[in-house]
């Protein structure tokens, strides 16, 4: 007998029939004799409706109730889930966030977990039933309903699986697990059956949207082990934990993301502090950056480029203008049309030559780079968009063709 | 400075233009200086949407898992209706009802309030907040959410009224207040400014459908002054208290109630017991009796006939039939075309002859009367439905005309 932690999405509890898929997961789990505790998320597009009710009232309502709204999303998907277990002959319970012990941070709408208390959990699942909890949520120390933000259900289902000391936490979605690359993109990507947390970490910041960052590191941080897999065709998944036992593969996917801009500051005085100018300037507006490249300019000066979210563009153009002066710059210039393409894996930091194939690929390809960006685990390099899809397909064909 | 409790049913928040006129309403009553509690219902038909899904999983839902269900309605509702609040400029907190401390019995469904624990809303108020809280729902002690069932809103308001010690209960609805009969019917009904809690009880109970008993006997008890009021008119509504200041009209209003069947068990022998015996058969099987009369048929033996609601008839007669051995009568008729006509008001007690001039209105109009029940502030009489319409205008202009 293992304590399973099942995830469900909004999708696949969306209507009727998959909210009986779903009860049929959960039963045949729990028939195979194991404790179950199931997180599901809001239906479909209940919260998208939601937000736009809220959008017909304010375009400025207050964090704290925006946060009653959407919870009420999640126990509606709860209850029906129950009445489908019940349906099939099996006893659920449904908890919302606060009845499950899930307590976490004053902030709404990005709120994070700070503690769960399993109690109650924990006596249901005694008395055998399945235990259903409402993702996304929790109570803060106000007792005033948050929610968690994007990728909340997930971190709820992991939280809940470290909290419990759970044998797996299962995140079915409406894929099959993590590929080596975008199957949309490249045709012969595949499906990988395990990955680290740190290479499924790299791929989640890289717009890999199977898994969110938050619940990637709070698997890691608790070691829980992970299974992304699909509620449609079940297949077996993909594995997420500390150490991967297959061979090690080089490289374990290949990630491109277009929601990127590219900004170049040139002719900066080559002074300590100035960076740190620019950059604490661009912090303060809440703008984030991600890579940074440094490198010599004329006559003593430096030409810093950097990227941010393409959504950002603008508002980081405008705070350069206006802060010409103390940041001393002698001229900008910024770029939209660029994507960001990774090669993430474990594997390379053992391995000489990763980055030397990933080059050669892109050559090959006739694909021009204009950033290049390492971490231990990961290769980035800046391209310009329209040949996003020709160079991901090239490298993935050098590494897994 | 009064404290008001301010309570508005689900077509009163239906849409983003009637939360917008309930917002009005409440910040214009506290920006005169009160202090504001609002309960709300689910909007418009989010209810029956909730009961239609329920319904496509299953016939049989948990009640527990219902409950769950249902009670996101209002969580709904009243943070859309704090949105606007805020919109509007002024400060309201929503609160859930096991937020608002309102606990229950054990029953799902149609639980009823154990206890209100206000210290929460009472300390928002102190913080100058507008409080909404969601009718119709509470927590009970396994910590599990509760629904009220009918009538709920309505008594959630006055239970917080009355755990608040508010000076007022005000039901915002979609009429003017209560009438002296059904304005769709009797076209010369006229509002009432004033009327007893005993007579809405009465009222209530024989199908006007402004205010559920169990409001207004919660009202009662705890001597809440209650006003029934149009959220759409706004116009003065109708007072319900103890004792009506105004000089005492010897009716309040004239009511019919069409879910109404009789039946006639005859030829029973007169022995102690044998009444017993029928009316605990049916009590066994929650068929509630209303109207009893027995009269002497032959032979020694007697005659009884009663009054069930309509949906019970046939179970009612199978019943009869089937026990017919046991419970000794010698045949059984029912009827289910007939109607219920009432007078209400307290002031029949201290005044002779108010049955006399109901039965000489239903005299004149040529209404047959079959059977008549009095208690001391209401008297009953049965007749053919078909004669409904005319017996109620009949009586009602005898009375105000």
């Amino acid at each position: 007998m293992a304590l399973i932690v099942q995830k469900f999405g909004g999708t696949s509890v969306a209507n009727t029939e998959r909210i009986f898929n779903v009860a049929d997961i959960v039963t045949k789990t729990a028939a195979a004799g194991n404790q179950v505790v199931v997180v599901v998320s809001a239906q479909g597009d209940t919260t998208d409706d939601f937000i736009e009710k809220a959008g017909e009232i304010t375009d400025r309502a207050p964090a704290r109730e925006m946060d009653v709204l959407l919870s009420a999303g999640e126990q509606i998907s709860m209850a029906l889930l129950a009445m489908a277990i019940d349906k099939l002959g099996f006893h659920a319970t449904s908890l919302t966030g606060w009845q499950a012990g899930i307590q976490t941070d004053l902030s709404y709408g990005a709120a994070r977990i700070r503690k769960i208390e399993p109690r109650r959990i924990r006596s249901l699942l005694e008395r055998k039933r399945i235990v259903i909890v409402a993702g996304f949520q929790g109570l803060n120390s106000h007792d005033s309903i948050t929610t968690l933000g994007r990728g909340g259900s997930d971190t709820t289902a992991v939280a809940i699986a470290a909290a419990l000391g759970a044998d797996l936490c299962q995140i079915y979605t409406d894929v099959d697990g993590v590929y080596t690359a975008d199957p949309r993109v490249v045709p012969g990507a595949k499906k990988l059956d395990e990955i680290t947390y740190d290479e499924m970490l790299e791929l989640a910041t890289l717009g890999a949207q199977v898994l969110h960052n938050r619940s990637v590191e709070m698997a890691k941080k608790y070691n829980i082990d992970l299974e992304v897999i699909s509620s449609l065709t079940r297949n077996p998944g993909t594995k997420v934990k500390e150490v991967t036992s297959v061979e090690k593969m080089m490289i374990s996917g290949v990630a491109c993301d277009k929601d990127v801009a590219r900004i170049a500051v040139m002719g900066i005085p080559d002074e300590p502090g100035k960076a740190f100018r620019l950059f604490s300037l661009l912090s303060a507006h809440n703008i984030n950056i991600d890579i940074i490249l440094q490198s010599i300019g004329r006559d003593n000066t430096r030409d810093i480029s950097f990227t941010v979210a393409r959504g950002q563009l603008d508002e980081t153009v405008k705070l350069i203008e206006e802060n010409k002066e103390r940041l001393h710059f002698t001229e900008w210039s910024s770029e939209a049309a660029i994507a960001k393409l990774s090669i993430v894996g474990a594997g390379m930091t053992s391995t000489p030559g990763v980055a030397a194939k990933m080059f050669e690929a892109l050559s090959d390809a006739q694909v021009n780079i204009r950033m290049i960006s390492t971490s231990e685990i990961k290769i980035s390099v800046l391209i310009n968009e329209e040949d996003a899809q020709r160079a991901m397909r090239a490298v993935h064909d050098k590494f897994f063709g």
